[in-house]
């Protein structure tokens, strides 16, 4: 690479809220959606919430001059609602789906059925590798009282976990998407801190937008006012994260949120606003990896953030084991039911009550039976991000050398095991 | 790295078949692979089917002083089974599970219960960055009719992307594991073929086992003889497989199988026979990157067994289609008792008939809703993998600049398309 080596990536980021016969104006704002593209022309956009694949065959089509390459994620039973469009040519693809992601039960929230993911796209721009990730995590419902906490830190850990992985080759590292954390939520935080991202909002040299860089706002007339009320100037949840991997350095030149209106008029594109930035790439001597570099200079950050995961996944799984007691005690009343049942018909009883204690027994057992079984998965799933983090936690220690005091993974592990033994 | 560098690494792989309850001689069988491992001291021991977590723990007890490292991939319900000994530091784990992993109404086979994945541990041995990848793929209960070939060939698929992605900086890559794969079978030359990884048993210098390396073996006491009856030597479907990605190249200098007995004398250690290889590592100078070779010279192989994924996944696609169209009928039908209640009900009878129908409408709805969900998210995984094969036939054709010839991704999309409106 020569040294004045330089290369302009202008990024679009938007969570669409495309929910068919749900959101309101959804063909129109597709269709200016696809409108403003085309004018902008960026090299790459990142969207969210495109949760039927027609709207995405319908952009595709419309976009297909200005972007040739496109690509729509698909997992779980609805869809991932992520997908790609692309001035260049994509040059490898890849998806992981989420171990948690909410529960079936909660119908009405939804996420469960959507198989949240994480998707990449490698492209290769002036000789640079550029691994681009989109992503959308579970919602949060209520904030005072998550009950999908554990599941969106598993999730964050999961994205920070894909990403280390698969990018260690790349020059570059973008990730865009609806992570649904407010920037000092512990999620965002454990993120960052494993992967080194950087938040476009909190380097750019230009930012012009939203107070705050908020990405919902109270005044986009999609908002529901209620839920945005403890947040004068509304939340930022949607991000532009990157990161310079080798022998290169990134830098935001302009980073421009849309401010609750469609930016050529009209009602706003989304109910959250679309992010748009010039990253600038640039030449750089090779340094030591920041991946090593982060196991040792920076570990107590990482330490920290890591305990608190380690405690809130904790959590997380001493509620999935109430789930699995609550199940496993519904699931002896069905079978105690059957035992009267029986008795009943032992003793010539085969009328109404009999058949509605059959029918009451046969729902107990199944459906009692399905929540034990995906709360079971609940538990493993916790389990395994717990025991990730605990090995890293122990890999700090190991690397900062600290001798015969006692490693915190093994005083969580041991926190931990003393907690599985009080259930 | 010094031109005389030379690493031996001996390598350890078996299926366990540590089914609670149900494998014959379990605790035996646990005490002496812990016996047979701390004697031989291998580098590495990556062992499949211990299901529980206590038997995990007790050969972790056994093996500290010998194996200080050690991990199990917690995934599904069960658990993946999969778990590691590590005679060296464990640096980085991740695991992935895959999409797609039979049906869950299938519960005598068990498997989707399981989650079944890959693991990854990465070790840094003489300042090599071994990548060691552990797997269990879907069990085959029927050749002759294979209903879980599509889900094999997309769990393949997973499994070659997950190396693929998370392997580009090491030095080295290992696969141990249980395939459940013939050596000739569509998913084994699927994942041979896009991640370049070679079969220790033909690459060795120095087999001693079974006749043609087989890993189930008829005169193994726990096998079931008649499901190997079309094989006199047995089948292969456990596997070594290596690769060197830069700066080394890689032989397998010995492999060795159990063959029916416990090396040290007993019953066999499982129903299936353990393998045990030694690698060389040695300098080698960089060459061009295998895959990107693969991308030019050797592409034609690669792009024949891609074209046969895709159809394997088109026939599984249709097979999914026809349950969701089956799975329509019966909520129909369901709803269609449920009108009748209400017609009866209204005319005033609401005895046992009612009543029974009510159970029987209700059972209908909810069992065949969630027949339905389950094959959306089958066909979702299948069509996402289909996407994903596509695309490399798609870069495929573009490296080799086929100008105006049809490109057999666009064909096969035809296809697959004309095939989807017909139904």
């Amino acid at each position: 690479m020569k040294p004045n080596f330089s290369l302009r990536l202008r990024v679009f980021n938007l969570n669409c809220w495309n929910i068919p016969y749900c959101s309101k104006d959804r063909v129109d704002r597709l269709k200016r959606l696809g409108d403003f593209l085309n004018v902008e022309s960026f090299d790459l956009a990142l969207l969210e919430e495109v949760w039927s694949e027609e709207d995405f065959e319908t952009l595709r089509q419309k976009l297909l001059p200005t972007y040739p390459a496109a690509h729509y994620f698909r997992s779980g039973i609805i869809g991932s609602g992520l997908c790609v469009f692309s001035k260049h040519p994509i040059q490898e693809l890849a998806q992981h789906v989420y171990t948690l992601n909410g529960y079936p039960y909660m119908v009405h929230h939804g996420d469960w059925f959507c198989g949240k993911a994480v998707g990449l796209l490698v492209l290769h721009l002036s000789g640079l590798v550029v691994n681009a990730y989109v992503t959308h995590l579970h919602a949060e419902y209520n904030r005072q009282r998550d009950i999908y906490l554990a599941h969106r830190v598993a999730q964050a850990w999961e994205l920070a976990q894909f990403i280390h992985h698969t990018s260690k080759k790349a020059d570059m590292i973008l990730l865009c998407g609806d992570l649904n954390l407010h920037p000092k939520d512990l999620g965002c935080r454990l993120l960052k801190e494993w992967t080194g991202l950087q938040d476009a909002y909190l380097e750019t040299q230009d930012f012009q937008g939203c107070e705050e860089g908020c990405t919902m706002v109270p005044h986009n007339c999609y908002v529901n006012q209620q839920e945005l009320q403890p947040f004068p100037f509304g939340i930022r949840i949607d991000y532009v994260l990157y990161k310079a991997v080798s022998g290169v350095c990134v830098s935001c030149k302009t980073l421009k949120t849309t401010t609750g209106h469609d930016p050529l008029g009209g009602t706003p594109l989304s109910d959250h606003e679309a992010l748009m930035a010039t990253l600038c790439v640039r030449h750089s001597p090779p340094q030591d990896s920041p991946s090593l570099a982060r196991e040792t200079a920076e570990m107590p950050p990482l330490v920290t953030v890591l305990k608190e995961a380690c405690m809130e996944l904790g959590l997380g799984l001493a509620q999935a084991h109430w789930w699995l007691a609550f199940a496993s005690c519904v699931v002896g009343g069905g079978l105690l039911f059957l035992v009267l049942l029986c008795a009943l018909v032992a003793g010539g009883d085969s009328g109404q009550v009999a058949l509605l204690l059959l029918g009451l027994s046969v729902g107990m057992v199944l459906g009692a039976g399905a929540v034990y079984l995906f709360h079971m998965q609940e538990a493993k799933g916790l389990w395994k991000t717990q025991a990730e983090l605990q090995h890293v936690l122990g890999r700090a220690w190991d690397a900062q050398d600290m001798g015969s005091r006692p490693r915190p993974a093994q005083l969580l592990r041991q926190q931990l095991d003393n907690r599985a033994v009080e259930q």
